[in-house]
């Protein structure tokens, strides 16, 4: 792909509008009964029509086989190699509960587990404490005090929770305390290299003081560290592409890479109709649109066929309104594939379909998987569907002499 | 694509069994009377039923345009980037009849060849003596002594064979003795940089002693060397997929290219029928087993279209044995193709089939070039097929966050 300089070379601002609908976990497999997707199952007129006049195509986000995290598809979709921008576990966590980290901070996530009394795991997960548990604890790990850094201790969900360290000349090399299995003592924070030394001590009077505090409370009576990381420094969609970008999202991690890459965000927590409502309101201030849906891998992930259906058909119901706005350029697809079936994120491929005055339309007559890996678009990476937003929008000028 | 540290963190070892049916020189060109390639001809109920349960497309070796040799497409079906990971023609030479080469070992493919009084090349195949002439020769420049490094002279095939300088501190960096063209006298062995001067060295003693030992020996009064190189350092398979594979085959460089990438090799002197027994006995043993047929590209190299397609009746044949071992994955496909109509390797796009519980299949009716070009895994390059049989067998987690 073209690197960002040349790309900034080529992008041009003008008023045009892209949309760009992203259905989480859109891509499916048949029902053994029927032998159709969600998608393929789903009474989707509306997505069709935009089908039958774009042209479609199956998307690997990353390339195919891979499975790819929420964070790494995503970041794909907006145009940044996700073999190139890797997003750490920690930062993915502060994103996730709408933590907002500083550039110089240090994200890890945190497990509470249990040891026994010889300090070795038995419970990677202490058990899957509540939500409320975790709460409770988070606030006592967060009165420890250490010099000259700010630490937050914050809870997540069950086990779950952020830990982020605030201060300077602090460093992400650090290796995870947490050895992903049981029957052994959790690991020392090691530094990775020399600049690391300080941030590793650190840690390790931290996990010290968390060890201390938590003595007794089994089954939470230890931590586990790991994804050490801080925000990874990456150019925005504003100055790649000379966009004016906002993302329209409820979920956290979503809105958090949407910031993160230089989106203005808008916070709709009803659902796609409160989405369009917002799309509408602020059409005009922007030329660029994430909207993110989310129940379609919620149910998905969930292994409920019957509610990805649903939410697939809650989409096409508001097409219409998308279409009243008349934007130059529509794109439909998922950041991944998230089959009932399988409940959860897989490797398959992702339908894409593209619409728009310039799209040179293909013979696909709905919007499905087998419909999509016949049709126009070919089989593209996640990678490249920025560049075909902006190619159908005009925006794009001549690369090369 | 992923590296392979990337790789080693996403694959998990698993009871899962993958099955990759190498179907050489597959892919093929229409018969101008019938408009049909081989594989289109060839009768295959249970090719198609394959593919029908499952899921096809095209893929390149290496990439469009690009024909490939056996070892570089080879390389690339077992998941090795061919750009990076490439085979010099001394170790395919080495790998081709079986010679097992140390790792420190320095191979070069070379050639009888016939130099006039001058010393100028007059035919760089010595008109393609015999075999039998090649071994009688080779036995004798066996014979040539050089301090402190062991050598080897092996007959290949007529005026091809086998040297390689076996010692301490040798390189690879020897630029050919073999100009490649006639007219001109035999370039001296040089070194590419100062640690090959004593490589060099010995190089250009061995040559001048086997001038003076072929002087008599017209047509084959010379030699010419070329493609120094060592095996390449490689992981092998069980390090980056965590499997325990196995190669089922009978041609020397294939079962050569398996043993360099860590497989147990199975010799089957018989056919696909005897590898298929194989398969079964050693069923419990491997997780990746991979199965190497040859006639199709021989009767391909030969122009023989009625031949190929027999060849591939005949793999037909035993699918319903595969089938009756269940493994997870099915995969085939072919390492290039070999059209009868061009005598060779060509660079058309191979077809392929996944066949698996998880495959997502697509509307391919048969296994053909026509119905692949239609199929849901689109155009896919050799260095993908890895990684999506490993996620079919459900062996890959989730990458990035």
């Amino acid at each position: 792909m073209l690197a960002f300089e040349e790309i900034k070379q080529i992008s041009i601002a003008s008023p045009s509008k892209i949309v760009m609908l992203v259905i989480d976990g859109l891509g499916g497999l048949p029902d053994p009964d029927t032998g159709r997707t969600e998608l393929e199952t789903a009474y989707t007129p509306n997505l069709d029509y935009l089908a039958k006049s774009g042209v479609c195509g199956l998307m690997d986000p990353v390339s195919p086989g891979i499975t790819p995290g929420s964070g790494t598809s995503h970041l794909a979709l907006f145009g940044y190699d996700p073999l190139r921008f890797t997003i750490g576990r920690g930062v993915l966590e502060a994103l996730g509960i709408g933590f907002e980290l500083e550039k110089t901070d240090i994200a890890a996530r945190g497990n509470f587990c249990t040891v026994d009394s010889a300090g070795i795991i038995i419970d990677r997960r202490a058990g899957r404490i509540t939500t409320d548990k975790c709460t409770e604890l988070c606030e006592l790990l967060g009165q420890v005090k250490l010099p000259e850094i700010e630490l937050f201790v914050l809870p997540v969900k069950e086990h779950r929770f952020l830990f982020v360290m605030r201060g300077e000349g602090l460093s992400a090399e650090i290796r995870d305390t947490d050895p992903q299995r049981t029957g052994v003592a959790p690991n020392e924070a090691l530094a990775a290299g020399p600049k690391a030394m300080r941030t590793a001590n650190i840690v390790n009077e931290f996990v010290e003081k968390a060890k201390e505090i938590l003595a007794r409370h089994r089954p939470a009576n230890m931590v586990l560290l790991r994804g050490f990381s801080r925000l990874p420094e990456i150019p925005s969609m504003g100055e790649i592409y000379k966009l004016k970008p906002a993302a329209i999202a409820y979920y956290p991690m979503y809105k958090g890479l949407a910031r993160l890459v230089g989106m203005k965000v808008y916070d709709a927590k009803n659902g796609i109709e409160e989405e369009m409502k917002i799309l509408a309101e602020h059409y005009s201030e922007h030329d660029f649109f994430y909207i993110h849906v989310k129940e379609s891998d919620s149910a998905g992930e969930d292994g409920d066929f019957v509610r990805k259906v649903k939410a697939i058909e809650r989409v096409d119901a508001v097409i219409p309104q998308l279409l009243g706005l008349k934007p130059e350029v529509i794109l439909v697809t998922g950041d991944h594939s998230t089959p009932a079936l399988l409940k959860g994120h897989s490797w398959h491929s992702v339908p894409i379909l593209l619409y728009s005055k310039w799209c040179r339309p293909d013979k696909a007559m709905e919007f499905s998987e087998a419909t999509c890996a016949a049709g126009g678009l070919g089989r593209l990476r996640g990678v490249d569907v920025m560049l075909l937003a902006m190619a159908n929008a005009l925006k794009l000028t001549k690369y090369g002499a």
